[in-house]
């Protein structure tokens, strides 16, 4: 998974046991992209300081994913829901009714929003 | 949810970011169905020692889940998954090629596997 993609789920799924400060600091750096000055300056704390709260979110963050493998997990789901999508198409192309036509509508609907 | 599940289901999702201790008598007692005396007995502490680990090892569990909410979102999952196996059923009531009912077939077994 790219850095980026992957710090920003470990944030969804995890962000919450950090606390408030590691939170704030941790989504000015990767999900507001300012840099570790920025953030320094804007906070009134050394430079440093930043670094060494960012980087004991992103232990926290990564060691709870090693531990608990639950985004591993999600990710599997989405592919299956994937592959469940790209079949519910191809019953679409050989509907022969508007009835099961608005069935795999309303199931194409349901994993739709489940791939999010 | 029924409290055997709950402490089934935070067991799974976040067992795993307990110490060796607490997940070894949480096991003991809300999945082998020990008594806090027993698992005493084997283990050699006393019976408010055992009752202390396995009471902070719950309140990691049950506090993880109040943070990420990743059981909720989990159980939304599976019950959106539950309606998209009812619409399948329903599909594979009105197929009228083995092609179709094939589709429907695969489509089925993905859903089912994710619903575990």
């Amino acid at each position: 998974m790219a850095d980026k993609l992957r710090m920003t789920m470990l944030y969804d799924f995890y962000g919450d046991l950090l606390t408030e400060k590691q939170r704030e600091y941790y989504d000015l750096y990767h999900n507001e992209d300012l840099s570790l000055s920025e953030i320094a300056e804007n906070v009134g704390i050394t430079r440093q300081g930043v670094y060494d709260i960012i980087t004991r979110a992103e232990n926290t963050l990564v060691e709870t994913e090693q531990k608990t493998g639950l985004i591993k997990r999600f990710v599997e789901i989405q592919a299956e829901i994937g592959k469940a999508i790209h079949l519910a198409d191809e019953l679409m192309k050989r509907s022969e009714t508007p009835e099961t036509a608005d069935i795999i509508a309303q199931l194409t609907n349901i994993l739709t929003a489940l791939k999010g």
